[in-house]
């Protein structure tokens, strides 16, 4: 009895040998979880089980072992901030390198597929699970996921991307079909997927739990092989989401290699049994099997278990934080506090009880947790005087401590007022009703506003909430989002000026919730979603209906001030394939250091197609020290200009002028250029079936049909400009059908022939 | 050889005989027009050839006979406003005058078929034809459009309700797909159809050249036949819109009996050789055939041509035209002018050489045409002075015709100034760029404006134009639309109050054109437009998006005011198919006599489906003398509160609350009332697949469901209900499967079924 399979020539196990001399209810068997969080060893062929566990932004394993679903037992392990923030430092150094502790945590667990990053695009503000996401971008949550997956995997410890795919809400979530049209899957919800699979090569891919156009995701072959596999390369294995099994053959035809959690066999019954129906090949049951021996094998061959360092992770965790932070809003500067010759008023319950991460499968249970409250006291504040101001998980205020907190900011310099989403507002699960803050502490901001002129709010939350309503009464405003167990402490720091913020919006804050994409419509009925607003979410829809935002995507201050100028742009490479190099000089024009993040957006004014007013396709963070200048060079491929074609099913880029804009906001152009490239033509050969106004836009086919229809009944109205404009969108075969034309369907065929030759 | 066919005993044409007496050529032959404008006659059977001829508000016959398309060579005819301008009116009365005046046209000219009117809904203000379509609220435009064919039949001529069906937009119009799900079509596409054929019974429904969701109307069955015919219960025949024939025998299947215009026997032809073919129906064949007959035969029996008198149908134009218009603005009563104490500047070209009517196959040669001009000349001014002031069809100022408009409006008291849109700004046949007024007619407001601060704009355009960029500088605003050849002097009336306004308007004013909803993805693309905004056009949208208008749908200014009282609801029939009546009354609060419109706005803001925040469901104009007051009874139907549920496949009234409002536009309730309905209970029967939030909320699934949870691994979640509120959307049988949950698929299967039958 073999305690390691054979190996190969180089040293892999020999998979097909393998295969060979399993049964096939070994190989279902090695389809299906043993239990809920590790896979069905073959002891006998020294196949061992290993284990995958949840946490994209910190490990969740469950200490009792795999018999339950208990989502707050598990082994303390580091918490980072959740995507919402991590995003939103615009840092992909940053996501490496937190990658790396994570995956270094797994090792130490003995944990062989951490179960994240999730891509998803933020369709609209309410999904329920928008904190374990990144952006309402795809270039920007692709780039920040692929650099998280390489940090992790850099440990040799393997990564789940998920929810594959246009898993945009909790609502209905097993069930609900998304309605989305190619174009916008190919270019809004799948290419944050795509990056990370081509750049970063996963270990697995997470299959969602709900239907893309009636198909659930988990039995969905285009999606899942034809898509994943055959056209990005994914070698890797494809997991269900925890349930997202529907008929284990046909998602196994589909694609879908390892079912999760355990089915107690009755996925590997089901599998077994197609097979003898001959409805479920044998061929497909062996790739998906040496699937999983090859991720188990990826998975053992790593380096075996290591420590890591609690404190160091703490404290890349606590610069995470501060990397995440964003300063919306900082009027007369009155951050940072000046801790020596301020007196301050600490208020809001969130300050001594940190909301730092949200509810469900990525629930960490941290190694520490620092928070604001603890972390202030100790910046040398000439007096700090705090007070909890509210509940956290009530509408209606407390006036006893509602009046404690006035008293408090009344007495004081500055008050810094905490205040968030309550844990029940957020979560994997369900999706958000409003985009409100509590009334309690809204409240609360107000009577604080009025005996105290500077407010600083410190805003806790994994998802976006309206400011408009309130942002008048602060002086300042930091959101913190949901920042990990060293949150505080990197709030502390960011108030004081210890740490300049940094971070800038991953996505926008609307005026009003209504305002959002999916408002009127989310979240479907009878099973589906229409994605109605097609390619516009985000910053995509505010720009196309040109409605005011409170703050843009991008956006964010810092205690310094930056510079652009020089904008350089050359065409490297010319055709379908074009290639820009664009570089620029950013100045650090204040006082601190601190970083900026410079993006790129590219727009189209004219195309054949609609396309957004612009789309980020670039981005970096650069630090510099005051009065410290760098030269920023970014380059764009074809993808930066190009939009899906659907009819010929490929990425085209059609030739003409694009617009460049070097930006420190989607609303914030701060020097442009244009580009003029070739592209290619985009235009159909002529038929009888083209519209007139497409055979009078080439000579050669305007001057045969012109001739024939100025000598019939029509010759009136082919006289008239306007008329001919009026006509423009009639089929020529449809003209030539007309009373007394004369035109007959084999002439016309002849006309577009002789114009198509003479287009060659 | 018979001069007329053999009758039946009722005196009606024996169409069986008849048919039974034709080869199949000449069955065909019906089929397919004679010409332009004509059917084929049978001679040798009596069966002569009748007329179909262009102008849902004014006739437009082609002088020199049918063999060609040319559009302004035709016989006088009152033109009357187009559509958008008698929609303002939201008189039913004044519709159906207008249609016996149209009749009494047609009946003079021997037309047998006025084809119109055309009651597509205005899904975007940037579609081309809109100066031809009612309204962006289908119970508006229905209930006009069946004013309008009641009258029009009421003289023995039919009508062509067009088109037939979801044609919103120019671009692309013969080839574009529509892509719309079931409950948009029926609750926003369809329902002005469905009424004029249930309640107006019109001769004829012509079908759009456009495809919906991929299948040409002239081809879809659905529409023409299964809900048209078979639904709606529609006698009559469909005919193509001039050019819509794709393939001629899939079209006869689908139910569409004559093509139009002749396609010179090509129709025919395919038609016999399908039929010989044996893939067309003999009975199809017939029963089109049949239809053409009975429309001959209806034309044929009708009163024979009579004349009309001009002078009246002149008259009522007028009257129809003072209808149109809607104040909008009236800032310090500048308006009604006082004539023998005002000096007056009537500025601008439309002013003299009016814009009236719209291009395309609309296009009336008008009996006489009237100018605002000649008009006001003879109004009794004190004083009045004419400048043209800038060029119609020009964007750039000329400086010359500006600076003379200035001197003269600095010379008057008033300056009356006539802004539109060029006659090349709307059209059939193509959309419009933008919603904005030429650039040299602002300049001139501006200019204008500057030098006198009593500046009146009115209006021509029959499709809406921002006002946001330009109001401030207008002390009022009357929006004409196009009004006919009556305008002139309407338009003179209302400046001067020998009229009070009491137009409301059909569509929303929008601050911008982005604000509109398909802004950003209109027209399409690749052949097919996707209806991404659902329900939600028109003031749904604005409404579901929280956006400021400029005008609301339904707003409209008068010389005097009014004030609604005494709001009475009461339940007359409950259940399913409820019966509400509605009655308030209404004073004349102001001191001269006026029309108000009523309208009454239904919300359900408690549903399982998104629905608009508000819709119109009931309306009224009343007239009133100073002081004077009338009690408004207005009653709601099943559809009143319904909606479309797709899974049952037809309209359901959910039970609950429902708000009613009485409102003088749809941003201006004036009196509200709540109304509880039982309607009808929607609950899917409970089923292993149902989301444990199903089993949870019913009594005995709960009990039975829970208790097995508790006791498996997932005990500790069903304890925690922020747990179980996370868990709501997992179907119970993905639930059961989970390791160790040992829930077996039958036990669910029991369950489910005890619960279902505890409800019964």
């Amino acid at each position: 009895m073999a305690t390691t399979p054979e190996t190969a020539a180089d040293g892999t196990w020999d998979v097909p040998a393998l295969l060979r001399s399993l049964t096939i209810e070994q190989k279902a068997a090695l389809l299906d979880g043993a239990d809920f969080w590790t896979t069905e060893p073959l002891r006998e062929h020294g196949v061992p089980s290993i284990m995958l566990t949840d946490g994209p932004h910190g490990l969740r394993k469950q200490r009792a072992g795999g018999d339950h679903l208990g989502l707050a037992d598990s082994v303390p392990a580091t918490c980072f901030p959740t995507a919402s923030g991590l995003a939103s430092s615009w840092n992909t150094d940053l996501l490496d390198e937190v990658g790396r502790a994570l995956g270094a945590e797994c090792r130490a667990e003995d944990v062989a597929v951490l179960l994240g990053p999730g891509v998803n695009m933020k369709r609209t503000p309410l999904c329920g699970r928008n904190f374990e996401y990144f952006a309402e971008d795809p270039l920007l949550a692709g780039h920040l996921a692929a650099a998280l997956v390489r940090g992790v995997q850099s440990q040799g410890v393997g990564t789940s991307v998920k929810h594959f795919a246009v898993n945009n809400q909790e609502t209905e979530r097993l069930t609900i079909s998304a309605e989305v049209d190619e174009r916008t899957l190919r270019e809004i919800y799948l290419p944050a997927f795509e990056h990370v699979v081509r750049e970063a090569r996963p270990w697995t891919v997470m299959c969602s739990y709900n239907r893309i156009n009636g198909v659930y995701a988990s039995e969905n072959r285009w999606l899942l092989t034809e898509l994943l596999r055959d056209e990005w390369g994914f070698d890797g294995l494809v997991v269900s989401d925890w349930g997202a099994v529907n008929a284990r053959d046909e998602s196994l035809a589909a694609g879908l290699d390892l079912e999760m959690p355990s089915s107690g066999g009755a996925g590997a019954e089901v599998i077994v049994a197609a097979h003898r129906a001959g409805t479920l090949r044998g061929q497909d049951i062996d790739v998906a099997a040496g699937r999983v021996l090859r991720l188990v094998e990826r998975a053992t061959s790593a380096p075996g278990a290591a420590g890591f360092d609690p404190d160091e992770h703490h404290a890349l965790a606590k610069r995470a934080a501060i990397e995440s932070a964003v300063l919306l809003k900082n009027d007369s500067g009155v951050l940072p506090l000046r801790p020596e010759s301020t007196t301050v008023a600490v208020l809001g319950e969130l300050a001594r009880t940190p909301r730092y991460q949200g509810a469900g499968s990525s629930q960490v249970r941290p190694t520490r947790l620092d928070d604001a409250l603890s972390a202030l006291e100790t910046a040398g504040f000439a007096e700090l005087r705090f007070a909890p101001g509210y509940e956290v998980e009530a509408d209606a205020p407390d006036p006893g401590l509602a009046a404690e907190a006035v008293r408090r900011a009344a007495e004081s310099d500055v008050a810094v007022l905490f205040l968030g989403l309550p844990p029940s507002a957020e979560s994997e699960g369900y999706d958000r009703d409003h985009l409100s803050l509590p009334a309690n502490q809204l409240d609360l901001l107000r009577e604080v506003a009025a005996v105290n002129e500077h407010v600083v709010v410190v805003l806790a939350g994994g998802s976006v909430v309206t400011v408009d309503e309130w942002q008048r009464h602060a002086t300042a405003i930091l959101q913190g989002w949901l920042p990990g167990q060293a949150g505080g402490g990197a709030l502390a720091d960011l108030l004081t000026g210890a740490a300049n913020p940094s971070g800038r919006l991953a996505e926008t804050i609307p005026v009003r919730g209504a305002h959002a994409p999916a408002a009127g419509g989310f979240a479907g009925e009878h099973g589906a979603v229409r994605y109605g607003e097609g390619l516009l979410i985000g910053y995509r829809w505010y720009d196309a209906h040109e409605l005011p935002v409170s703050h843009a995507f991008g956006e964010g201050l810092s205690y310094t001030t930056f510079d652009y100028t020089d904008l350089d742009v050359s065409v490297l490479e010319d055709g379908p394939r074009p290639k820009v190099g664009v570089s620029l000089t950013v100045t650090n024009t204040g006082s601190r250091a601190g970083q900026e993040v410079v993006q790129l957006y590219v727009a189209d004014p004219e195309c054949s197609v609609s396309r957004p007013e612009q789309e980020l396709k670039a981005f970096a963070k650069v630090a510099l020290e005051p009065g410290g200048s760098t030269r920023v060079a970014l380059e764009l491929d074809q993808r930066a200009f190009a939009y899906w074609h659907g009819p010929l099913g490929r990425w085209v880029v059609e030739g003409g002028e694009f617009e460049l804009r070097a930006a420190s906001s989607s609303r914030s152009t701060r020097l442009s250029a244009v580009v003029e490239l070739a592209g290619e033509p985009i235009r159909s050969p002529l038929a009888p079936e083209s519209e007139l106004g497409a055979w009078l836009d080439d000579p050669v086919a305007s001057r045969l049909l012109g001739e024939a229809l100025a000598a019939g009944p029509m010759g009136e109205l082919a006289a008239d400009p306007q008329h001919v404009r009026m006509m423009r969108s009639f089929p020529a075969s449809r003209l030539a059908r007309f009373p007394g034309v004369a035109i007959t369907h084999a002439q016309l065929r002849e006309w577009a022939e002789q114009a198509n030759r003479a287009r060659r």
